[in-house]
């Protein structure tokens, strides 16, 4: 799929009659909008005047003081002078790939991995080796032969992009033990490592696993941070704190792209940690997102067709479903709109190299449970014709529903890998 | 100068006692604080989930109509389809180079340039060829030779860029049979032809200009605006109008940028225009910076040497002196922060070859008249001191003082040109 078809169907999605399945929203509307005006009201009455004026290209103090407060929820111990505040976590991606990136340069990332990634990894030229995950994330032995496949070729990456918690399409978490191994191989082989961490926070249940960057302590870890998931993405603030030589090339980069981050929303930022308590607007987004992501669970054991596979996240904001290997989700999704008005990202938007073609991505946080379970019904529709039109064509037996389980949380006994 | 060099620089003039006549800051203190405040409110209470969501890669359809209205106010007549909102005219540039770049690639810029888009261009490697200008802004007829000269070469540029208008350093505009020449060449050659105009509603005095963009009707022209000068900086908010096959791989190249400009920006601008009176404003900082540019052109006839020779822009917020060659402002810049606790942009920052050593760029808009006048004094005063030691060294008798002129406005009866 094109970035100007993915364009095109996201236009789609915008309209009023389609439930949306395939963005990556928070929930905005939990925000008080009272606190908003209050915190508004706030900056005008102390800043309007720097509020308003450009800012240095590495951020102000007062956001960067935030980034600490959330780096440090996640067990980081991070100096302000090792941030810098970026327009988005998106701009990190782009920063880094201008900054590291030469055309024909090897990037390592996961499969699937961000879709909002891969045109960016493509218009900087990079030949991209995506490698498989398994439940426990990225598959760090494959990543390692591939490694030394590499530079047998004489080739060795420029960085290592990941998404190990909540990945963003996969679901999935990658274990400590291989969080380990990666970062001991990045130091091995003195190779970085792009963490791209929008959900740690979101986490529903299970224990919490260390960023890369922690286990790490900074030295081969670029990270990649956001206030996108904690509170706002129309701020359009997010940061990087990365190695000290590659921190200067990436607020230079910075300069030249934009000059700085919206001074007006990092004042709005450290209005809100100075004078709200933005660990209780979290654990409220934590428990709206978790009853979100079970009523989704409960609806794909509903009414997706046993054929099917979907990952069971543990945190974030995404689930990745597979379907037979003969239904093709870009082919389904033109269906599902026009039929249906419902909409989902097709897998091949994860892949640089067209697979994924059996896969979707679907989102939970972004609107309510009805249109969850309607959306999800919906889908199911346009997959059961699909299973049973193959049936008719190749004399297949129709497939048996599962029967339905009223319980969010016990619909799927065993974890199931989505490939 | 080396772009990190400028950022040690830049970062030295946020000190308190250092009058900076360095930057590019409007006068963001005139804007009242009450409005800020209850424009927000106004946001908070309309729209506070849509404001923190994420929005169009495009723009809001809302900021999209206050464009077009701006746009009109300089004779231009855009579709909101033809518009795409961009976090800064930085990011214009940015993506232009990020679009139509190659590593190589030739680039025609004025001479001096923007000294914020000169790290742009080296960073994308392009060939920067500058082209001297004088009073009536860039020598079309230079560039045609260069052109011819490249073309034999077998080279074509892929964009002129240029600041037609109060351009930034030089503070001269365009004139009017330059621009016809400019389009014309434009249309002949299959050029592109990238205008950056964010002070071209700042005129100070004169007839207004038609912009390259109304003269040309979008087809070779990428017009660049932003709301920086005309209201906040602090809101990252500009925007482009393209031909539209450059307009679309604009916007791809935007979405793996940052996704989208702050929603929440877009938003307050919408409510600004709305609600306000954004044309009083305008007259209000041209009265403003007006007399500031009077009281600076007043301080430079007292305190600079017969020998210097400066711009007298008709709007905008820069003019550009130019100092007897054996002084070079890199060197006179660390004396005088050093000495004198004051501030500018040495020439070298705008052009790409190492000349403008012995000019500077000075700023009119950011601080009040007192300190204008003691940062031309104190400017004045290193400069005396290198002339009067050039004296000594080489026998020259010493400069004699013109008498100071009370009036502003009459200081300079001839216009002279920077060089």
């Amino acid at each position: 799929m094109t970035s100007s078809a993915m364009r095109d169907l996201m236009a789609v999605t915008q309209r009023p009659d389609v439930i949306s399945l395939a963005g990556g929203l928070p929930d905005t509307s939990t925000f008080p909008a009272e606190d908003f005006a209050a915190l508004m009201a706030r900056v005008a009455v102390d800043s309007s005047a720097a509020a308003l004026q450009y800012g240095p290209t590495e951020g102000l103090d007062g956001v960067k003081d935030c980034i600490v407060q959330v780096m440090a929820a996640e067990g980081m111990d991070v100096e302000p002078g090792e941030l810098l505040v970026t327009t988005g976590g998106q701009q990190v991606i782009d920063l880094v790939c201008k900054t590291l990136l030469d055309p024909g340069d090897v990037v390592i990332a996961e499969a699937p991995t961000y879709p909002g990634a891969v045109p960016v990894f493509t218009a900087y030229q990079a030949d991209v080796v995506q490698i498989e995950r398994d439940d426990d994330g990225m598959r760090i032995d494959v990543m390692e032969a591939e490694l030394d496949r590499l530079e047998a070729a004489g080739r060795v990456p420029k960085f290592i992009y990941t998404v190990p918690s909540f990945q963003n399409p996969g679901g999935v978490t990658m274990s400590l033990e291989r969080r380990r191994r990666l970062v001991e191989l990045a130091a091995r082989r003195e190779l970085l490592v792009l963490e791209d961490n929008p959900y740690g926070l979101l986490r529903y249940e299970g224990d919490a696993q260390p960023t890369l960057y922690s286990l790490d302590g900074g030295e081969y870890v670029i990270y990649l941070g956001t206030f996108s998931k904690i509170l706002s993405p129309g701020l359009r603030l997010g940061w990087t704190a990365a190695p000290r030589p590659v921190l200067e090339k990436l607020q230079l980069a910075k300069g030249g792209t934009d000059l700085c981050t919206s001074t007006l929303t990092q004042y709005f930022v450290t209005a809100y940690f100075a004078e709200r308590d933005w660990r209780a607007y979290l654990r409220s987004l934590v428990e709206l997102y978790r009853r979100r992501r079970d009523v989704m669970l409960d609806a794909l054991a509903e009414h997706f067709p046993r054929e099917a596979t979907w990952t069971r996240p543990e945190g974030g904001l995404f689930l990745w479903a597979t379907l037979p290997s003969y239904i093709d989700t870009t082919d389904l999704l033109a269906r599902a709109l026009r039929e249906e008005s419902v909409a989902f990202v097709p897998g091949r938007a994860a892949y640089v190299d067209g697979r994924g073609g059996s896969s979707m991505r679907l989102n939970f946080s972004g609107v309510g449970d009805d249109e969850i379970r309607e959306g999800v019904r919906r889908i199911g529709k346009v997959v059961a014709e699909q299973v049973a039109l193959y049936g008719t064509l190749t004399g297949a037996p129709p497939t048996k529903r599962r029967p339905r389980v009223e319980g969010a949380g016990d619909v799927l006994p065993l974890r199931r890998r989505a490939q």
